[in-house]
């Protein structure tokens, strides 16, 4: 079923500061904005997915694996971003596409990615591994994916907290890329991360009682609940979450679009109810032990409201709270700044034992 | 002098992918764009710059000297970008600022850009030398600035080269940035490259048989007077370079008022005068021997005769020659593959000691 608005897809994307900021090359997002008028946007995107793929073969042939993963990464974000705006057959196309060119780039990744074949309640759940430089143990961060963002996607972040001496992992959780086919958006996303901890504890190279969850936008919420029901996780972040979805009515019209999607619900109402009962988290939430930080945009379309529960429900003392006057939905808007914030944050917490410092921060372009 | 324009300066400037290419951020750039009426060009950069400066120095007060490198080389790209496009008092106080906090950058940077103290025939000379990890010894990539960039604008290209196993070492050359007040742009910049060279071949972390040079726009033409003048230059590359300035005509006007600042005369005809002798490379080219890469866009203004030139003028056996059809001056315009493409090369080259292999390459997005 495909939506129809009178809207360009360019002009509904949330926000190109994601793109970019997620590794998608400015010159192509001005490419895909002046196409000629007889090219869609799909086309667009899984034309130069295609290329890139073309361009990453060639590299390989030559020895500069380096680039050829580079190439892979590049053309696996086209892929997503050609399909992100649609739910009928060009959405499974892309995200095969996707899935398919993030596991050529895989090994080529520096530090590579290494693919772990889980299989969780019958249902098969690759899971990506990185670690950073150095014999180990390290920390790790098991990152989460959001409504339409999966585990190939934060491959930028995953760098900054590399860098830092942290091992990253990601997998796609109930409704998201891989796992969509075998089961849709459900209430146990935890019981996924839970599997994670389980794999990253039995690695040599992690050490066990170091390891966070990081969630971005729908990920932030599946990051609280899985920080708020399993103990073995040191260190949270919701970066652009939220902790409930009593503001459905607020959503956009292809939001809400995308919920139904990943509900595998014919109706509207039925998304709304079906993602309301799996997305309560404020039940769970006084659970919450370990350090956690919430990263918060006033103009994200996730109301202000958000903010007072987590100050009602989280004790104050384990609780960093960073609310941008500035930022949009995830703070994508912000430049970098706002992810150094998450990966410094965690390499306090997990890296250095550090107590985390309750923080409110910002800066204003215009002061 | 100010240049008068009905331009707005962003409309002038040459390429917003050159900005983002060199990192600065896509979010300040549209903030840039967006301020307000009351705020200029100027004064939003380099107050910019001192907010990046303020979070560098929290950043280091906290312990993460990784951000600080980052935000103190934003800020330092803030305060580039705030004067480039002036002659009057805004050019030396945006130049001093980059200078003074891209110093105070280097230490943080990752890896770490060395300070060195040269001083060549009475000039203060500094040379900022990166390392890529192990102890070497490695090749080294000497990088030169252009007509308004300097050596402190090559952090996101150096990156790639010491990605590959390479050093770097960037300086100011006569008529850039802290050597102008010396010496204006001179037809001896090779001189000053070779003093480089003999830095470089004294220390024990560099391997004297494997140094290049690297040059951007004005710097692709010193790059080329350079290797074809100094023999211990063992690769070359002429990134949007040029052989001579027979086209001035073709000039934007903003450029020709650059080429007067750089050459410190009252005329744009004295001017074309001194640029059009100091710049001619043409009767040493023949003498190049090192395996050389040219880079040159097709909708570059530099004419597509220089491509003849190269082709009459050098030995096709050490010849790498790689015009992009879609290309504007230093194909910023095509993200970041020719990047990718010059420091494979470099790598080929200088770390793998392999025979460069001729070739023009370049795909279409809309193929």
């Amino acid at each position: 079923m495909a939506v129809t608005s009178p809207l360009k897809p360019e002009d509904e994307m949330l926000n190109w500061g994601r793109l970019i900021l997620d590794g998608v090359s400015y010159s192509d997002m001005v490419g895909a904005r002046d196409r000629p008028g007889d090219v869609t946007w799909f086309d667009y995107w899984m034309n130069l997915a295609s290329e890139y793929e073309s361009e990453a073969e060639r590299k390989v042939a030559l020895g500069h694996t380096l680039s050829a993963g580079e190439f892979l990464m590049s053309a696996s974000l086209c892929a997503q971003y050609a399909q992100f705006l649609w739910f009928d057959e060009r959405r499974q196309k892309g995200q095969a596409r996707k899935v398919e060119l993030y596991q050529k780039a895989a090994p080529l990744l520096s530090p590579p990615a290494e693919r772990h074949e889980l299989v969780v309640d019958g249902i098969p759940m690759p899971v990506y591994v990185r670690f950073p430089d150095g014999p180990g143990p390290h920390p790790a961060v098991i990152m989460l994916g959001g409504l339409e963002s999966t585990k190939e996607e934060s491959y930028q972040m995953e760098n900054l907290v590399l860098a830092r001496g942290m091992a990253t992992a990601t997998f796609d959780g109930p409704g998201q890329g891989e796992m969509f086919e075998h089961k849709r958006l459900s209430g146990d996303y935890e019981k996924y991360t839970s599997a994670v901890v389980d794999l990253l504890i039995g690695l040599e190279r992690v050490r066990p009682d170091a390891i966070g969850v990081l969630g971005r936008s729908l990920g932030g919420n599946y990051a609280l609940k899985s920080a708020a029901c399993e103990p073995r996780l040191a260190a949270c972040i919701s970066w652009g979450g939220f902790s409930d979805l009593d503001y459905w009515d607020l959503e956009t019209p292809l939001t809400k679009e995308s919920w139904k999607y990943v509900s595998k619900v014919d109706t509207l109402e039925e998304a709304r109810e079906h993602v309301h009962a799996a997305l309560e988290t404020r039940h769970v939430l006084k659970n919450l032990a370990c350090p956690t930080y919430i990263l918060h945009g006033v103009h994200d379309e996730v109301p202000l409201s958000f903010v007072d529960t987590i100050l009602d429900l989280v004790a104050p003392e384990i609780l960093t709270l960073v609310v941008e006057k500035d930022g949009d939905h995830c703070c994508h808007n912000l430049g970098l700044r706002p992810r150094l914030e998450m990966a410094d944050w965690l390499q306090d917490v997990l890296v250095n034992g550090k107590a985390p410092i309750p923080t409110t921060i910002g800066f204003d372009h215009h002061d």
